[in-house]
């Protein structure tokens, strides 16, 4: 089989080896489709290397078949489409209340563990999320990314009739727009790159550029005065924080999905002012990997826009170079089996 | 009648004057005793001049006793005993929600019109509370802050059996502690001020000095590692922004009570990591006033240990220096009357 390698120092490398046996509570995967992540392309820049245990296969965004059963388990059968909800949490504790997929101990697949990237892969059978027949193993790529996004709307408790504002519309912010237009809400994504905003507009999203136009007065007009009821920060810069405060109205919610590596200014009085909410959002629960994949097997949004390129497995050092090279692109999945 | 008048430059008159007829929707007060608030002794040190517009009589926190009632006043008579919620929400408008306490046009009653530092004061008819004929009325002075501080336990969440870390232990705080505690909470209050700390104590809190102590790995120690379900920020110090974020525990809730009037460095990352949630507080509800009076009428919790002294109305210029130059004192009532 194909395995690429992370070696460090932005290095990928191509190799074969022998297919393992799964172990006892675990399946082998055979994969189809493995979509790169920006937390991928950190990884590649050597910002995780403490994290990260080099040589290791990363990749966590992915979809497959299984190949082969270990020992102990039951309820899976080759031959099933599958994805992975890559989230080890057998180190969870009462301290964690229940919260499981934040729980103190986590480990994510593909980062902390080896990923997706190569043809066959060995999880534990836990993991697992079944695909019916008809879902497209392609678009299923996108359920973990798309998890993401309906577990941030899910928790903005956004309405129909509201208002939300996405700042940031890279692939999670855009599948968070998509997510929360597809709730009946009124959804405006403010991106900076003119062409992520022409890739939004082709997925029949509003979006607009904070730096062309003024966001406030828009958001103030929009809503006639009631402003944002959910801002969700999925830019992670600091202007974005600036504005956030401004364009969220009474009581509004502030989903913090962008991940700030370091402390941020922000304008605490409003938060006094107006009583709004922030919240933070990370990964999925269980049941927003459910809904993630009735969307994708549903078809029924944009999603095979979102792909904008496929490539195969042994072109991985190159696809990474040319997504640094390449701010405009959104997904690009890896064909595991090309 | 007596009147006090803040003239700006740190001065306040006593002067006598007319009592007035209350015009239409209006009734005139006796004014038993009036609280001298955190935001009193702002616009004593000339930091809300642009706002307040000299002179001016101030004060918020009050009881008194209905005096006269205009024409088109039905519901109360003279001789009940009442204390005023000082919000104006006449300018309330579709955007805003039905949040009328928070409503964009709000006008803070003591403020940005006439206060209850009088012997006599005109107020409209619609912010009254009624309290009972046994209610005590120097108590009931402390209805105001008190209702801030069970809108800050009511929009926590706060439930027994968890925990909550409070941060700063002044009049707020301290009133913040006390209903947590009411509700079945384990109740920790981190304050500097040892003198403070032993008021705290007095009111039969537990409370420590996170100049002294390891607040944090007390707080880890004390919850088995599950830290504070809930973080109440009252002091409006950078320090305690640092370490709110710290002691949270996992989907832990931070409320916002303090007042920041510029921006402030924020733990982002940990929002997302732990999904903490930031949850903004100001003034209060109908049902929070009620839900103060009640607490204030059974009189089960040591609300007379707020208060440190009642003092004339004639010495308020005394009493705004005194409270320079105390930083220990809690509470000072103004007996207006006197
Ligand atoms: N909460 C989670 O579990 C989770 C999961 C995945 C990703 N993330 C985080 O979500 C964020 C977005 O991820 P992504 O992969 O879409 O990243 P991305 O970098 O591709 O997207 C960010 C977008 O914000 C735009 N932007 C920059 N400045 C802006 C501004 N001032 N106003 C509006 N837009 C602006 C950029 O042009 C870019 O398109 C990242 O911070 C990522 O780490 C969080
Ligand atoms: N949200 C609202 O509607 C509302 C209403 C009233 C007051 N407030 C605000 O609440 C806050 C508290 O009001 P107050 O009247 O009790 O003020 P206060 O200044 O008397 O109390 C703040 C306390 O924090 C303590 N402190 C300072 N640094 C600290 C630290 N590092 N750790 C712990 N404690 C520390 C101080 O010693 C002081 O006792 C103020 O910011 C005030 O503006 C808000
Ligand atoms: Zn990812
Ligand atoms: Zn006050």
């Amino acid at each position: 089989m194909k395995a690429t390698v992370y070696q460090g120092n932005k290095t990928f490398s191509v190799i074969e080896r022998e297919m393992e046996t799964p172990s006892k509570g675990e399946v082998r995967i055979k994969v189809a489709y493995s979509g790169v992540c920006g937390t991928d392309v950190h990884i590649y820049h050597g910002m995780m290397d403490k994290r990260v245990n080099v040589p290791v296969t990363i990749g966590h965004e992915m979809s497959g078949i299984i190949d082969a059963i270990g020992e102990g388990v039951s309820d899976f059968s080759v031959g099933e489409k599958v994805v992975v909800r890559p989230l080890d949490d057998r180190g969870v504790k009462p301290s964690d209340k229940g919260f499981n997929h934040i729980c103190e101990d986590l480990k994510f697949i593909g980062i902390d563990s080896p990923g997706s990237m190569q043809q066959y892969w060995n999880v534990p059978a836990f993991t697992l999320h079944k695909l019916k027949q008809e879902t497209d193993l392609k678009l299923a790529a996108l359920i973990e990314p798309l998890a993401v996004a309906v577990h941030d709307v899910r928790l903005s408790g956004l309405v129909a009739g509201e208002t939300a504002v996405v700042l940031g519309g890279g692939p999670i912010g855009l599948l968070v727009a998509l997510v929360a237009k597809e709730t009946g809400a009124d959804v405006i994504v403010s991106e900076v790159n003119e062409n992520r905003i022409l890739k939004a507009r082709e997925l029949g999203l509003n979006a607009v550029n904070p730096t062309k136009i003024d966001l406030i007065g828009y958001v103030q007009e929009r809503t006639k005065g009631r402003k944002a009821d959910v801002v969700f920060e999925v830019a992670g810069v600091q202007p974005a924080l600036d504005v956030m405060t401004e364009i969220a109205g009474i009581r509004g919610r502030i989903l913090m999905v962008a991940i700030h590596g370091q402390k941020r200014e922000v304008d605490l009085f409003k938060f006094f002012w107006k009583e709004l909410k922030l919240i933070g959002a990370r990964v999925y629960e269980k049941e927003d990997y459910e809904k993630a994949i009735a969307l994708i097997t549903a078809n029924e949004l944009p999603f095979e826009e979102m792909i904008t390129d496929v490539q195969p497995l042994s072109n991985i050092q190159q696809v990474f170079e040319n997504i640094d090279n390449n701010p405009d692109g959104m997904k690009v999945l890896m064909d595991c089996q090309a």
